[in-house]
C-alpha cells in the first residue's frame, strides 16, 4: 500500500494570538512540527499542541529555529555555530519534556524559516543544526533535498527526511520557483491536490516548464496558517484516502 | 562527619555580560542553581556552566525563573498557574539536555528570584511551580523554609532541600530581615562565615535582636555575583574545611 | 449636534501576524489605541498603522504597555514605579517619532491590558503613567472611569479621556462585571450596537440587573481583534450616523 | 587649538547588570553613544545615563542596533530594508524622548555592532539606516571611514562624523586588521594614548607594518566596557590635555 507523511507548522501561537487553526490541522496530519518557543510557541500552547499530537497519534517534530520571535525566525542570522547547537540542543529538550509530560515523544527534528533555508547551503550551520540534534539523540531531520545539510547528515549516518512543498512551484531542476518569480505558489486546491496525488504515487512533480521530474520525498508540507489552509488540507486528505494511499509518519 | 551544601546562581550570563566568575565559583560550591534561558542565560552560556559543573562534581539544580529577561527575573508576574508550570517543566527539560550532552544531568529545582519569593506565600503559583518540576519527574526542590511552598511540596511528597542564606540578617521569629532595615544584609566576610559555620555545626543563626534561633537548613546560598564574592566564598570553604565540615550537596 | 469618540486597539500585528483587520477598523474609527512594541507591534507595522491613521484623519493614542510580549501585556508586572515611568515614556517617543515622519502626531496616552487595569487602584504605578506620560508632554490619558489614576491625573491637572466599552456588562454602580460572572461581555451586535447609541445619545447604561445608570464617558472603546469585530463596529458606525451623531476624538 | 572627539558605547546596563562603568566614563569622553533598547540598556538605564551626559556635557548619539538583544547587536542580521529604518527611527525617537525629559537631546546616531560593520558594505542596510536617522531629521551619523555608508550618506548631503579607533590596529590601505590576525588590538596603555594623540594631532596612525597613513577622523572610539577601560581612557585623557588638545564633540 503506498503511504506518505503530511507535515505542518503546528504550536506557533504566540502570546494568545493564533497562527493556525491548530485543533483542525491535528486531526488531518499525519506529522506535526511544533514551534519550541524561539522563533513562536509559548510553553502553555506548545503543552496543548503536543498534548492533542498524542491523542490524535499525530508524530511531533521540534520545530527549531533562530532566537528570533520578533522576525518569527523568517530572518538569517549569523550566528557562531557553537552557539546555534547549543539552541538547537536547547529547544529539543524543552519541547520534549512537554511532550513526554503528556505521555508523548520528539520523533523528528525540522529546522524552521530563514534556518531551513540557510542550511541548504550554509556549511557551519548545517553542521550545528546536526550536532544539536545528535547531541540530543538518534532523531531523524526533516530537510530540503539537495542541500547541504542532506549531504552532511548523511555523511554522518544520520536519517534524512526530504520533503516537497504542497503549494511551492518546482523548477526543471527540481529546486524551488524563487518567491520572486510567476509560478512559485501554487493558489489553487485542485492543483495542490493534484501535487500532493503526484508526489505520493509517483514520486515525481510537474514543474513549472510542464515537465515531469522525479522528487525523492518521504513528506508533504502542508501550511495551516494561510486561509483556506484547513479546507485545502481537508481536500488532501480526502483525495489520497479516496486513491488508498496511507497518510503516515516515517518517523 | 558533619556536612553541609553550598548553593550559588550561576549561568546568568546573557548577551555575552557575565554576571558572576562561574569558573571561579564552580571551583568552590557544591551546587550550581543554572539559570535557564527565561530570567538570564542563554543556552551556549549554560552547555559551558552544566559542562564544568560537571567536571568539578557540582551538582546541578534548575533555576527556574519568570519569562522576564528584562527584568531579570526579578519582579512579580502574575502568571496564570498552568502557563507557569508549563513554563517551569519547559525550562527544566531545556537544561536537562545541555546537561545531558555533557554526562550530566539536572538533580534538583530552585526557583528563581521573584519567584522564589512569591511561592513562598502565593498558592496558585507555588502548586504550578511543584507541578512543573513533578511533570519533569521525581526532583527535590530547593526552598525558602517557612513558606506556602515547602508546605505543599511536603503534602504531595516531594523532597524539600530548605536553604539558609549566609549573608542575609534574621529576624528572631526566623524570617529575614527585610531590605528596606537596618541589618537586612551581612557585609563583613568575618560575620559571613561565622554564620555559615553556625548554620552548618549547630543547625542555628545569631538573629539580629543577639538571639540564637535554630533554623532548618540542608543547603546555604552564597552570592556570586558580587565584587568580592569569589573571595568571600573562598573564605567560607576555607573555614568549613579546617572545622572538618565536608561541602557536599544532598541532591 | 451629539457625538462621540469610538477607539480600537490596532497597530498589534507582531511578527507578521495580525490580530486585529487594522485597515477596516481605521475606516472607522475616530481614536487608534496603537501599539507601542512593548505588549506589541513592530516599528514598521506601528509605522505602516500610524501612516494610515493620518490618511484616514483617525486620531493617534499611544497604548502603552508592560515590556512584556510574551503575555501581551495582560499579566500584572510588579515594576519599581521610575522603571515604569522611563518605559511609558520611551513608547510615547518610540511611537511619537513613527507618527511624525508620516505627517501626524501622538494625541493621547491609554495604557494597554494589565496596565490599564493596576493603575485603577495601584497608586505607584498610576503615579509612574502619569509622570511617563507628562514627561514627554501634555498629553490627555484615556482611562477607566472611577479609578485611581483618574483621581491622580486630575490633582495634576491632566485631561482624562473616560471611556466606556461596547461589550462589557456593567454593575449598578458602575463598575464593569467580572469576566468571572455572567453578563460579564455582551455578544449580540444589537445590544452592542444600543449600548453605543445609549452611552452617546443619553450618557447612560443599562446595567446587568436592568436599572438605567449614568457613566460619564467621552469615548468608547470597540474590539478590533475578535472574530466579526469590523462587522460589529460597522453597525455600531451606521446606527450613529443614522442617528445624526458625530464620530469624533475629543483628543 | 587642536582638538578630537571621544566616544564611547554607554548605556548598555541590561537586566541591572552593568556592562561599563558609565559614570566614570561620562566623566572623561566628549560623546556618548547611547544604546536604545534593541541590543542592550533598558529604559530606565537609558534615562540614567543620558541625564548624566547632560549634568556633564557630554553629547549624546543614538546607538542604534538591531532588535537582538539576546546577541548583544552582534550577528549580522538580514533584515527587510523597510523593517531596518523603522526600527532605526523607533530607537532614536524612543532615545530622545528620555533626553528631553532630562533637558538634553539626541545629536547623532551611530549604528552598533554587526549593523556598524554591515552598512560599511550592505547597500541595502546602508540605505535603511540612512532612511531611518533622516526620517528622525537632521542629525550626523557617526561612521566606519571608507564603507559604503559613508558615500551613500554623503551623496544624500547629510554629515558624516568618521572615527578612528584607540586600541585596533590599522592595516597599510586604512582598513582595520581582521580579529582573527596578529596586531588586531593593541593592549597597552603607552600604545593606544600614543595612536589617539597620533590621530589628534596628525591625522595619522602607524600601520600594522610600521608605515605611517593619513586617517580622515574626527571622532576617536574608546572602550569602556574592558577591564581597565577607565584607566585607559584616563590615560589618553591626561594626554590629550598636556598636549594641549581639546576634546570636544563635533555634532
Amino acid at each position: 500500500m503506498l503511504s506518505i507523511d503530511l507535515n505542518a507548522d503546528l504550536g506557533e501561537t504566540t502570546a494568545g494570538n493564533p497562527v493556525a487553526d491548530d485543533a483542525a490541522m491535528l486531526s488531518l496530519v499525519s506529522s506535526a512540527n511544533v514551534a519550541c518557543g524561539f522563533h513562536a510557541g509559548d510553553p502553555h500552547t506548545i503543552a496543548a499542541t503536543v498534548a492533542q499530537a498524542g491523542q490524535e497519534n499525530v508524530t511531533i517534530g521540534a520545530h527549531v529555529g533562530y532566537n528570533d520571535a520578533p522576525g518569527f525566525g523568517r530572518r538569517f542570522i549569523d550566528y557562531a555555530p557553537a552557539e546555534l547547537a547549543d539552541e538547537v540542543l536547547y529547544q529539543i529538550g524543552a519541547l520534549s519534556a512537554l511532550a513526554a509530560a503528556h505521555g508523548t515523544k520528539v520523533s523528528y527534528v525540522k529546522p524552521h524559516g530563514a534556518l531551513y533555508n540557510a542550511i541548504a547551503h550554509h556549511q557551519g550551520q548545517a553542521q550545528a543544526v546536526l550536532d544539536g540534534v545528535r547531541a540530543f539523540g538518534d532523531l531523524p531531520v526533516m530537510l530540503l533535498p539537495g542541500g547541504v545539510a542532506v549531504d552532511l547528515a548523511e555523511q554522518r549516518g544520520m536519517t534524512v527526511i526530504r520533503e516537497a512543498f504542497a503549494d511551492r512551484g518546482y523548477n526543471p531542476d527540481g529546486t524551488l520557483v524563487s518567491r520572486r518569480e510567476p509560478g512559485a505558489v501554487l493558489h489553487s486546491t485542485e492543483e495542490v491536490v493534484a501535487r500532493v496525488l503526484q508526489v505520493a504515487a509517483t514520486g515525481s512533480v510537474t514543474a513549472v516548464d510542464g515537465s515531469t521530474i522525479s522528487v525523492d520525498a518521504q513528506s508533504v508540507c502542508v501550511h495551516g496558517d494561510s486561509p483556506g489552509a484547513v479546507e485545502m488540507t481537508r481536500a488532501i486528505v480526502a483525495k489520497l484516502r479516496s486513491e488508498g494511499i496511507a497518510i503516515r509518519s516515517v518517523a
